[in-house]
């Protein structure tokens, strides 16, 4: 049995868990700051051994998987790589890839530490929201590949593969800036779209009646827990606020374009904004 | 059997037929700008009727439906009404209500008009979109309802209970403000998400990839059809440009703490924003 901790227990590490237990050969312990996390994961069937001190946890494992907040990855990340062993592999799953990445590019067994991140995830959080589909089909960026042992890294994208992963590699500042604009950026228009509309309709029944028009999708993602997301805004904050001021670019055209009734120019604005169907269906 | 002229057959138009079709109480004929639309609903089994000439059409018809672009629906509504007869009624199920209610607001034939607006919809388009489910449990907003005959408006009303919506009385301009703000606004911010990340990321196989980060359901909207849309913005200006004026403010709020490092106020515009979960599931 191969024996992964799983540092934080919430949707990604408790997805991870379920996905891969059919398989039967893995066994799986959970580190969490909380403890009614650690008991509801493991109620869960996510986590078979809790850990109340990480050394501990990760002293007993092969593989250790680092799914919490950015900035809390890049805290204890060097302290992990302190005390592994050759053949213990470590993964994080956070957004963002840079900061991390940089934190421990000098550390003697940077070689054990892959950094990853899964495209997948939904609005909710926690171990409950954990399922066992939710990498299906879905992309697993690795970064700096060449960097981590190559036979490590290899058995660790076959069995990400065998639950659904496909792998696609990408330097870790590509990675932050594709993320910004693809991923963060619909978090921050979200985000400010509920506030928008939060501030002006006290009557959240009116909200509802009305969510069927679309508002609901374009503001799922602010469900998202602000837990991890402060910190993924932070740490990616150079291209983040970039992405924001090309967005906040185009908002203003079409407000001109409106507020001037040109209605050419408006109908041609929208017309480029559909051409993503052609991407995604 | 009751005659309901469908003035565009398109998605709302085309889901209105399909699911009365199983009432076996209702003939549809249908009028559209093009002449291949026609005949894909009649089909797809919208229509049993063509009509080329939109007066023959509604001199057939009891009901006449319009689900077309508001700017059109405006534009042709009063001369339909000139020639309704008393026992006919003439329904529109556009996304913006005030100014059509002020353009026929002193027609002799007011009282056969039901300013309407069903809160369903999908971001596609034509009648191949339509599907007889779509009004399941959404909300019809009424506008105006003492200006419409009480014995049409009833049997109308009833008729719409029957294919699954509830219906909401409101004042049209009280319509387009709620709409302005959890309608129109989201489809600005989907539309202006889309041209910002297509004018960055040239290679759709990045985005299409990265897509499952939540991307895929803040641009939704953006697949929309700028011919619906061009003239939402138009016809409801004054109260989309308020609602883009609030809105450009909180996005340019969340950048002022992002770009001070102000962690502890993102979180908390987060967490403000995060409220939207205690009313839409």
């Amino acid at each position: 049995m191969k024996k992964v901790l799983l540092v934080g227990v919430g949707l990604i590490g408790g997805s991870y868990s379920l996905a891969l237990k059919p398989r039967n050969e893995f066994e799986f312990g959970g580190f969490s700051r909380r403890s009614t996390t650690l008991d509801m994961a493991e109620k869960l069937g996510i986590i078979q051994h809790k850990f109340d001190d990480l050394n501990e946890g990760v002293q007993w494992a092969d593989w250790i998987i680092l799914s919490i907040p950015v900035d809390v990855i890049r805290k204890l990340l060097p302290g992990i790589l302190d005390i592994v062993k050759p053949h213990q592999l470590v993964v994080d799953f956070g957004s963002t890839k840079g900061a991390i990445c940089e934190e421990v590019k000098n550390h003697p067994n940077r070689a054990n530490f892959l950094p990853a991140h899964p495209i997948a995830g939904t609005e909710y959080s926690g171990p409950e929201a954990a399922f066992p589909g939710l990498f299906q089909d879905k992309c697993l960026i690795v970064c700096e590949e060449d960097e981590t042992k190559a036979d490590l890294k290899d058995e660790f994208e076959e069995i990400a593969k065998s639950i659904g992963f496909y792998i696609v590699k990408m330097g870790a500042e590509e990675h932050d800036r594709h993320l910004a604009y693809i991923s963060h950026l619909s978090h921050v228009t979200s985000f400010a779209l509920s506030n928008t509309v939060l501030a002006k309709e006290k009557d959240g029944e009116v909200i509802l009646e009305l969510a069927g028009s679309g508002f609901a999708s374009t503001v799922r993602l602010a469900k998202s827990s602000p837990e991890m997301w402060t910190p993924i805004f932070l740490e990616n904050k150079k291209m983040i606020l970039e992405g924001i001021d090309a967005y906040l670019n185009e908002v203003q055209k079409l407000r001109d374009f409106l507020s001037a009734d040109q209605a050419e120019k408006v109908q041609s604005f929208l017309e480029s904004g559909r051409e993503i169907r052609r991407i995604i269906q």
